[in-house]
């Protein structure tokens, strides 16, 4: 026998250590504005460090926190720095991340109402909050026939609102006989990667996926939806499922979900709506016009992970039909029934989603909602906008950049008008300095800058900062252009 | 303005928070043994408790641990607690929760390389070391063409194994096209109901999944499996995928891997293990045989999350050809582009699995193996094999009770020999009492007990009591059906 037979920490130790990590977490938080935001680390420079095997015998956990400061944090692109910009965000929060250690420290399975009670009933019950919050449909609710549940992400939700889309079409053939080849959907060119992953991976094809074409603001022309639904019918396809998107990933574009519903309805198709990052905005009233026209919608995603102060993963899943979520998603087998699920008097939501199992995920946005409070919410979605507003009209009014299109919210792209070579220089050098991250995307053809504001601590002088960095690494980038300077230089760096 | 601009706690908060939430957990898992495991709660009962709005001001986050006693912890089915003996585990440890905290602390989004090469990086060298802690084929190493990566679930990962050996058989046409209709698949009746719920989701169909009948020690019978192939095969199907199970969940059943493997090879089908729970035994070298023929798999998952102190979710997913995962999940839109990427040289993990976002999940195995060591994982999985084998000889010793068939690791399948209006009285009397927690299944027709044995902190004395309670609970419903007592009273409650 070991000398030591638990092995495990005791409590004392524990403590000791948690209180550690929780003052680790709280410097971070402090000392992420001064760190690189985009990692310099090269291909293969952490696993380099590592040791090759794992160890053989135990050792002290304090060990790790020198390994963080040495290995891991040169590894890390920032998401937290609020000099962080590109993509769009991930932010988190100090009640989010409590909620997550309470989550890990509970460590239930909510697969079913039985295996803990309390973890399907606060979901349900915080979905709720979140329909009253963003002033959702009122058919999305539990009380109605539909209701909400927290998915892994957006990839999650569009993947069982497909599922439950060719179940609905096929009468309840496909998830018995395989998918029918003549299933065909809809989305437009600027949909999320993960619509299109997601049809692959329900078999229905990436060829019988229709991408619309955009108007000159990046939404979807309705009426070429329209026209080509009427073809694949006239051609005896089987159109169902159509997905929009509140603000698209490449340029914010604002699908117009009055038309692209009354489409789907008239032809009865599976009517998704994708509000990732942008849904998020429906929280303050002035901006809930987004979300006109999602009454018609059989599923609505929008994902606290991104721009709530939720950590990942929690995307808001609400559907207007629950009973076709579960109908195309349930099993149950004999080791999972129980008294409570054969009352019907309760959900399981195992057969709202994917996997099975299921952590406690609604704990940190229940402590979320309540630490902020909705008015605390509201300052800082208006607070983000404003900032991008105000960066959006100091690149209007410079001579050498432009906007690519207004920002309808939170996310300005923009060009420099020196074209793509200028964008991809100036792109570099503003992220090579570790000054700030910004991503891009390319619009109408032309490689466009985007910067989006929703990092939690993000304030106008770190907006500020980027806009005179962005400057004066577009005046370096010309001075380096001028004859005498060795023209167009490939390493030009910032 | 707001009198509070920023709403946020502050530093100072979040330690005094954090520290309150570290103690609440330590206790947790001091006091967790003394509390019902499995929760009492009404459908209802949380909810009715909770206020109907979100709040519309911020609140005192210090309200939460008044209502964490008040109405999630009656709500909660205790996971935790030595006396948890249901389904599988999913043990957690305090290594693993401080990996979880960090991981939250840090929020980093690890879909490429290049947003976060330290999340990449460790996950891939941490994989290595499971390659090599449970002694696993080289081929599915990072240094060959295989590699290993975290999934949500062990449902994740024969998900992704389904649509990579749907590709893969289809000459990489099923995502351009959609599902091929003769597609066929394989597992065995007692196959997890992750594997159906897969082969629906991917558009095979479930009636394209073949059961193939178990023995008596609930393994695959190989002989019926090559006939049903052949059978396919003369219908002019197309058999792709079998999928073997390393310790069923219903009886921990062995799939025969090697026989499997051979058929699977002959006629061209992708091999799929599940080793959810079992699988870590192999950590210990007496139980590796468990892993014969493993050597000829496509792909093999287990679980951390299940029985090796780490928290959900963590599924170990290894594959033995990196290329045919990547191929059939792969997506790579614009606004992702980036050079790491482009080089080839990097690994996107976003290409290895269902959803786009991912989180730092390494970090808590990480903290576990080091905490622990090999040595101390073996310590305690041998212990829980000791201890239900220990329970195992007693059952078999005493009169009224049988094994369901002799327990190959730590799950034991057990039965009263008064049939299932006994067991049933058992099972709910031991599950009402709140001192343990057991489930069932239903083995060759009867319904059966199942005991198992993996909770962090379950020593010999948990057992022990779990025994005694069986049997004053079985005599007590004994004697309520001897004559005046009533008979086969429906409410016997222990």
């Amino acid at each position: 026998m070991p000398d030591r037979p638990s092995y495990h920490l005791t409590p004392e130790e524990f403590r000791r250590l948690g209180y550690r990590m929780i003052d680790w977490i709280a410097d971070y938080e402090q000392r992420v504005a001064d760190l690189p935001v985009l990692s310099r680390a090269e291909p293969g420079s952490i696993r380099a460090q590592l040791p090759a095997a794992a160890p053989e015998k135990g050792e002290a956990l304090d060990l790790i926190f020198a390994d963080l400061e040495r290995i891991i944090l040169p590894g890390i692109t920032h998401w937290q720095s609020p000099n962080f910009f590109a993509f769009f965000p991930a932010n988190t929060s100090g009640p989010s991340i409590l909620g997550d250690l309470l989550c890990a420290g509970l460590g239930v399975q909510g697969m079913m109402w039985a295996t803990s009670p309390a973890c399907t009933e606060l979901e349900t019950h915080i979905m709720d909050w979140m329909a009253d919050l963003l002033g959702l449909p009122p058919g999305f609710r539990s009380d109605s026939a539909g209701g909400g549940v927290i998915q892994d992400s957006a990839s999650g939700a569009a993947l069982c609102a497909i599922i439950a889309a060719r179940e609905r079409r096929t009468g309840l053939v496909s998830n018995e006989s395989g998918c029918d080849g003549r299933l065909t959907a809809y989305a437009s060119t600027e949909a999320h990667s993960s619509i299109e992953k997601a049809i692959r991976i329900a078999g229905i094809g990436r060829k019988n996926l229709r991408l619309i074409r955009v108007d000159e603001r990046f939404a979807m022309r309705p009426a070429e939806l329209e026209t080509a639904i009427r073809a694949d019918l006239a051609a005896g396809l089987m159109p169902f499922f159509v997905s929009a998107t509140i603000g698209t990933t490449a340029a914010n574009g604002l699908d117009p979900l009055p038309e692209i519903g009354r489409i789907a309805a008239k032809h009865g198709l599976w009517f998704h709506v994708d509000g990732a990052m942008s849904g998020t905005a429906a929280l303050c009233p002035e901006y809930r016009s987004i979300q006109e026209g999602l009454e018609r919608a059989d599923s609505y995603c929008t994902n606290p992970h991104k721009w709530l102060f939720t950590n990942f993963d929690c995307d808001c899943m609400f559907v207007r039909d629950r009973a076709a979520l579960i109908q195309a998603l349930t099993i149950l087998p004999e080791y999972l029934r129980n008294r409570a699920t054969e009352s019907g008097a309760v959900i399981d939501y195992r057969d709202w989603q994917i996997p099975l199992g299921r952590r406690f995920r609604s704990l940190k946005l229940w402590l979320v909602l309540r630490h902020y409070g909705r008015e605390g919410l509201q300052y800082h979605i208006r607070r983000h906008i404003e900032l991008a507003q105000h960066f959006a009209g100091q690149v209007a009014a410079h001579p050498d950049f432009e906007l690519a299109l207004p920002p309808p919210l939170n996310l300005v792209c923009f060009r420099h008008r020196g074209g793509d070579t200028a964008n991809q220089a100036i792109l570099d050098g503003v992220n090579n300095s570790g000054k700030a991250y910004l991503s891009h995307a390319r619009l109408a053809g032309k490689l466009t800058l985007r910067l989006c504001v929703g990092q939690t601590r993000t304030e106008a002088g770190h907006v500020e900062a980027v806009w005179q960095l962005l400057q004066q690494t577009a005046e370096a980038w010309q001075k380096s252009q001028e004859p005498g300077n060795g023209g167009e230089k490939d390493d030009f760096n910032g």
